[in-house]
């Protein structure tokens, strides 16, 4: 995640609409393409090193779901958009990848665009991935940034035929895809909960340094990141689940309801941290700007007790020729015995305004 | 209550959707079935120990109440869900105990999440507890973490035929449910007002230390966690309330909007509670602000004061050989005299300017 | 009004929905029932000490305005409920005065919550009465703490025929009641503002002590606690302006719209006078601690000032053998007047660069 | 404009609805009417000193507009209300001139209330003026507290043909009145931006004076003020744009479209101009508390600085019989030179931290 | 863009609605006039330096662009807005350049207000400019401020007839119009980014001076004009898009909202600037302030260490005839190393205390 969130926005601007320019870093040497398709009955994976290899390729009656890894190959990325009838924006934002969150309904197909953060707890830092994903009758084209295994488990239980995925076709495979993404963000959320639990625990032990309050900058803006990205795939997910799309059926719009109900509870739970965090921030402030006064506060008393002290002392250092007590016998005794009073007498009323 | 919100959200990632697993705390030894039946006419109760025990059994025509105490044993869960026909989502998150509250329509039943709050005065925290029901025809499921006794008062009504209970049916069993849980937040707020209140006391008392600014911080999150149960409790009770299901009759649908006003008044004393807080903090931190300064004030008056005073003592130390001044006869006297008469002087301009 | 707005909000959980208990201060010796009687042509007013003595009154054709004041006999209210048939909830909420103003349209009747405000400039404090009334055809029936004479102007009218009240019945009635609770409002305010301004002159006067900022406090509690009467009511009379009812006809809806705009008027002054505060405050600590800033940087400056004046004074306090100008003739005054010109030089840049 | 908003709210209570009562000051001499006739062919005003003159005047067919000046002739009023068949809350509306700004259709009739302010920059005060207007058919009512010439421009347009005012009757009349009305608001909101403009000038220049927040303060009550007039104003203006009154035609909605965008501009306008207070008085009160420390390390540097330069005079002020120091022939030149030293080593380390 | 907004706001107070006055600065010396006409087949460009050359011009049958630069010549303006049966209110909001973005549909032809906003990062400032459209059938109309060359890549493209812009025609266009505006804004960011994290760098390594909380008010100050001119451009994009205008296809309308999602995507962009802005500021704020408190406690704890050293030799130089230490061979030695371990244990023990 660049700490600046506009970083090269403008890269686009000059270009046509629906021209393909891939903007983003490019995140995997070589782009990869993984077809998988599947019915009730069986289930087949195919890779394909290049898009020549796959134009021979003859897919079968059932499910089909395309795997892109890796989005700088342009050409490609036109060929599979025409084959797939997309519409050209569509292509233009699988390929920008600063897209916001968002589902877009084309009739033919539904066009899905997430994002997905990981936490690096070592250098305490955010990296975000889009994933797009199309959804057709009978098929799904999913485009990320680099092979990250991700939806490793979910091709397993396809495979094993485990669960209702190969039954309940195209759009339950979309359904459970989002529903992969949406639980990687329970993760990230939990390791910073982590990193927010440990700043927390070393601001009340009072071993908040300088860098302290630079890396709650930093976290508070990693929630941020989570929240901008969370509350308009929220919006989107409700739009779907509410809408009458026929790539969608009944009982996958249960389901689509309980990634809904997470994402609520994620944007609560970010919510919920940054408030933590506010008031982290606010007690450490208030504490460390108490203590600071209760110092002070103790230096300019120990300053003001020697005041008197010092004048006593100034006092018989006077030249006056006559100055009886200068003569007396035990005149220096009984003045450090008046000073040592004062002292005791001053250092007893701080006392008791609880000023030291 | 943990203090970190987000803690262990992820322990579901990973799993496929509507895979039973337990998420959250065991708190009860052994789950445990309670099954009541009554009707207009009758009532009885039956406590299974186990699953096996209550195959037997054969319900009769009146309406069902069962409640299930502890989570944890998933193969239990996992018949009752098949036994009444719940949707595999319903069950998942009946056994994951971060559940937000919700209340949702599955047309034959309908599910409703709510969590409930108790206040340990003695170590001021709250503990937090899922209840979860599903409201079916002449049926209502109730899952508790552990058996806590709350809904022994409504049983004992139902018992001995109090009140309309056992005429209206389920409907109005589930809003008395609803009932008892939302009058249990009446309890919690006051017990947290009452803390609130003895905070107050000692605050305006100046007998603040260091550790009432990290208590009041407690205080706001769990008011804090109130509100975000309470929240979209009342959304899903308005819903409900408004809504078409044949689930409930008219007359019932007059309780909840009963509760429904409970829950927005709940919701006001919580945010009344926190602007109160908030205006405390704000007063404690501008008067300490304000004591902390007029005591530096007083301290450096009285530096001022001893200023000139040393100055002249000073003055007179010096060893000059024509100093007249020191060969008076009542020159020590006079400058001890015009010492304390600046010394007056400038203590009665303070005093004027109040700077004492 | 108490300051902790949960007091007892818990005093119902427990009981039966629909159950009636008395939550509130009792704050009248013995209730009192005053029935009214009126149509276009005749008035007239029946006071009875018990419930027991109304049951034999046969009451005739016109409109039927029934006073009651106070709520503590549970049992006449009951009896109350049942001779108009009243829903259990609604004299449960007469009888918990703790409830929020609302206006519920039970179809037969409108049941309407208000709380009206005294302000005692005496004591600073707000007190606060529940007033709730039910609109039936052809009926009003009126619940108050105590007799208040809040309404007599409006039955002195009704007596006399004067305006449009007798002719247009029992909703004209329930708006000319909603009418002088609102009017009620204003009073108040006025006289909060009166309060407001007294502050105010007191804060730009110089002449706030310690006591100023809680004062402040409790007037912004006070204001929130109208602002929380007014702002349901508020949604209320839109919702039954907008109804349907036909409890209410056409030319009374006009009426309401105009206690409609009442309200909005009232709560847009509690935001000014909140605003008002708010600015006051932030004036006030703002100047205040630039004076505090200020006189610190005048005790500082003139401790500044003797510092070289001292070093120069203990230089000349230095025992050395060999210190030539300790023997010139006018070495005193010389170094006396090179204090003073230093004095003055220091004094006269502080000046120049307003530090005094 | 009363500083105080709440004044003299309740002047009203205690009258019954519609009772006519003048609440507001007296601000005009003398009430006077102003009556003009138009049609597309001809024009003609006449002036009335009383109501009585007017009793006798004959209207001819076209449009009439009735200027009122003057509202404390309450008998009048009446007698306008009566004759153009007004529902009394609107008299008593038009009467009370701390009425909201809004826009009611009583079906024949639309009433229409807006608040007019002037600027004084000498006083830097704002006077507020409420201008009513009832459109009905054919008919235009305004009335105003006192004659200001706000419309002569308008009238002139009118007698003299220009535009279209004549040919589109009272609706583009009341349209035209708005649009008068709101241009007020440019020139008032010009002239508030020419003295905040006047104030950052002076912020900046450290100019700022004890009165400048005082000021700022009134700047922003003032600008609160108009958002409190021009919000209500907008909504009116949209609910009657979007309305379906027969008094308005299409022809003239589009112009009431151009009134609602002014609006809106103002009220961004308004806001953009609080931000930029609160941005200037964030910026003066940073700058002011970063000032005020640097003054304070400086004299506390040059406290510091003497420090040890008073110290070493000291040492060499005691008495000791042994000090070998004080019998060295440059003894005295030596301290003086390791004193100049200490001074200007710490005086460098300062100047490298830019303590000064 | 002027730092006060309401620049001579009131200048077009006093005109008549629709009497056209150009408001705003003169930005171009020669108002030009650019016409442009296409079909699918062919492309044609004209160029008249006035109206009256245009008279003669016979457009065809293609789709018109017509370019007009410089807005000073009212008549010319005039006749534009009457050649293509404008209504009046369009051509005033043409020609009053402070105009807020908006998209108005007038039936026969829709108009689109925006701004445009160029930085330049010499002088750190915004300058705006106002681009209006008229979208008619067949017919687009652009009215600039001065030719800035914004659109020329457009005009490329349709001559080299790339893309499909020529057979799209007149809707097309407006949508490629907006498209380049708002691709403007993500230049512009980017350019505004850079500066706040020039900005940010330096906080961050301290180099922060005077100017630096200055430059991040007018920053704040230029990202609100941005959210200013974006926000209503945002809410007309999205009316334009779900309207039922005859004049925009649904091939267009897919365009249109990947400009709304533009719009959205720039709207949360400069909402994340701005965060981060004050992130900033607290960030800077509140390390100075701790560093000033630190070193003014350094500070103080010098003068601590002091004052008793002070004391001592000062005790020591009082004349009192009876002091034995005065007469030890080694006093002054000692003396001087009781100081100098009086200094050192003080020394250790803040030191310890951390207080160096």
């Amino acid at each position: 995640m660049s700490r600046h969130p506009s970083a090269r926005l403008s890269r686009h601007a000059g270009h046509a609409p629906g021209e393909l320019v891939h903007i983003g870093e490019t995140k995997t040497a070589e782009p990869r393409i993984l077809l998988i398709e599947f019915s009730p009955e069986h289930y087949q994976e195919t890779t394909f090193a290049s898009l020549a290899a796959s134009r021979t390729h003859q897919p079968g009656d059932g499910t089909l779901w395309l795997n892109v890894y890796g989005l700088q190959d342009v050409a490609m990325m036109a060929e599979i958009g025409r084959r797939f009838q997309l519409h050209p924006l569509v292509m233009e934002d699988v390929l920008n990848t600063h897209q916001r969150p968002k589902i877009e309904d084309y009739g033919d197909y539904i066009f899905i665009v997430t994002h997905v953060f990981d936490y690096h707890p070592a250098s305490r830092t955010l990296s975000e991935e889009q994933i797009s994903m199309v959804l057709g009758r009978n098929v799904v084209l999913t485009f990320q940034e680099r092979p990250a295994g991700r939806f490793q488990p979910l091709r397993e239980r396809l495979k094993n035929g485990i669960g209702q995925g190969r039954r309940l076709g195209a759009g339950y495979l979309a359904y459970s895809l989002l529903d992969v993404i949406v639980d990687q963000y329970f993760v990230t959320l939990d390791q910073l909960g982590d990193t927010v639990e440990e700043l927390d625990t070393r601001l009340l032990a009072g071993q908040a340094d300088g860098g302290t309050l630079a890396r709650i900058h930093t976290l508070k803006m990693a929630l941020l990141s989570l929240r901008r990205a969370l509350w308009p795939l929220r919006e989107a997910v409700m739009t779907l689940q509410h809408g009458d799309s026929a790539l969608l059926d009944d009982e996958t719009r249960v389901y689509l309801r309980d990634v809904y109900d997470h994402l609520v509870h994620l944007l609560e739970t970010v919510d919920m941290q940054r408030d933590l965090i506010a008031g982290m921030v606010d007690l450490y402030i208030s504490t460390q700007s108490n203590q600071m006064n209760r110092q002070m506060r103790f230096l300019t008393v120990i300053a003001t007790l020697f005041m008197p002290l010092t004048l006593i002392s100034s006092i018989y250092g006077m030249n006056f020729e006559y100055m009886p007590e200068l003569h007396w016998k035990w005149g220096y005794f009984i003045v450090l015995g008046v000073m040592a009073a004062i002292a005791a007498g001053m250092g007893y009323l701080f006392k008791r305004w609880r000023w030291w």
